[in-house]
């Protein structure tokens, strides 16, 4: 018993009980128990530097039984703390590091879903936000990292309406509305007409909701598009383009804004441009370049 | 912007987005706002270090909300995550570190309330298990860490079966049963009658169960009772008495197990032994001598 029951500290002077707990691990699925190990030593860690008292700890675990009891197929609490405290970004970033050319990718979110094939140019905003919000055209390349264009891309938009909403959250906009498949031309060059998304507030009925407010942070997202490319021989990314007057920039509830996906939308009166994109009137203009590695590129 | 979504790193090499959700603590309990920094931190470099794919992360939030759904009013399947990690002994741990003559102590366990108040030398076990089950007699001292004895101190007791079943589990079980309040007499003595615990298992139908499994570990708790003590001007010790000839000693599934709190279980087959104790034929003995700290003396 002395070996497992001894007073000796472990590495980075962990209590004996961890290494106890540690020494438990036995299970044949080795990336599993390099995981547990992990955990487990991150978690005693935790413990040791905040010291909990017994009631302390019985309120975490309550919590965590309350966020369990708000989730139903169609909401994952736990996702949206993990969201909540940086944890999904940091997850996509050390999942999606390459060349310092290629565009940052930026969390994929819950609201992706099939998006309706699309032409070139077309209009992606078809419900009551079409002539309520100011309209855009989002356009640009999509090249590798050495400036050869991609031809044969395939871009996948999702975004909310000027209300901040999605058409699988709002009866009111048409099934596929705000969302779209593309296919890059024989220049790699992408450009569909929409609206100007909104920033909007992630739910705040629930535990993460009551942990935001603990925490003195507000529940905003700046206002994006969502956009996933896909190109043969390339690593595929999803990213966010954010709105560079959005108020929520700096302080966005999910963590996901990077300098390089934020773009102006630049107001465009001109008769040239107008007609150019075939729009009724004065619009936003986006230039979004996009850069793709090829998986050899990415850090693994 | 650039302070909060610039690219250095923070203490100990922290990632940006770690100091970026640091960064957003603002809320008004200072408390809360050193724990949930330790917690993101720590969280934080979990992630760091194991690098986890998205679709591993995805798997264990839902092992967390599947956690969630098998929490009853009756039931915390989180309680008992922490405790098959350690993490309830650690809690347990650093809110009890008294000098060192003082009697360790041990998590209470989901499985103590309100016992019946009983005279010194009565036998708690009045259920199926007295005359299936081995009858022992427990008897010590509580002192406090300077020999000197405590009369009047409360010593609240509870026991599984030798099945491994409380009362609360049993029907079979009266009420009551294995549960007891003594109180030391005037010499700081206390002695009473009842059964050898049985090892037994904790709950394995739920997500703890299949972490145990993936884990290469067993469910076993090692026999023991539960003993808590009070007396006037102490700090309130709550701990267990393990058997000493338990096969899961070694490998406690809540790894609340310490050297100082295994005790021998002696056959006694003296006729004076037996008529000392009221006992009608042979029996085990049990010594554990109790020795509590005074607040001040407690390490903070």
């Amino acid at each position: 018993m002395s070996e497992t029951m001894g007073s000796g500290r472990g590495p980075a002077g962990s209590p004996p009980v961890t290494e106890q707990v540690v020494g438990q691990l036995q299970g044949a699925d080795t990336r599993l128990m390099t995981i547990m190990e992990s955990l487990i030593r991150h978690l005693h860690g935790f413990v040791e530097d905040v010291r909990p008292t017994a009631a302390e700890w019985e309120a975490g675990l309550a919590f965590l039984a309350r966020t369990g009891s708000f989730c139903t197929p169609t909401r994952q609490e736990f996702v949206l703390l993990s969201d909540m405290l940086g944890l999904t970004t940091l997850v996509d970033d050390v999942n999606n590091q390459g060349p310092a050319d290629m565009t940052p990718s930026s969390v994929e979110g819950p609201f992706h879903s099939v998006a309706p094939p699309r032409e070139l140019g077309d209009l992606i905003a078809a419900g009551p936000e079409w002539g309520r919000a100011e309209s855009a055209v989002i356009h640009g390349t999509v090249q590798d990292c050495h400036g050869n264009r991609l031809p044969g891309a395939i871009l996948d938009v999702w975004q909310a309406d000027d209300k901040g909403h999605y058409d699988t959250q709002d009866a009111e906009q048409p099934e596929g509305n705000l969302r779209g498949l593309f296919t890059t031309d024989e220049n790699g060059e992408y450009w569909f007409r929409t609206v100007k998304p909104a920033s909007y507030p992630v739910p705040m009925d629930g535990p993460a909701g009551d942990m935001l407010r603990a925490m003195g942070r507000h529940p905003m997202r700046p206002g994006h598009l969502h956009i996933r490319v896909e190109a043969a021989g390339h690593h595929t990314l999803t990213t966010h383009v954010f709105v560079n007057d959005d108020p929520y920039l700096d302080s966005d509830a999910a963590f996901a804004v990077k300098p390089e996906i934020i773009v102006d939308f630049e107001p465009r009166e001109d008769q040239a441009s107008i007609e150019r994109y075939g729009m009724d009137g004065p619009y936003l203009d986006v230039t979004f370049d996009i850069r793709l590695a090829t998986e050899s590129e990415m850090k693994r």
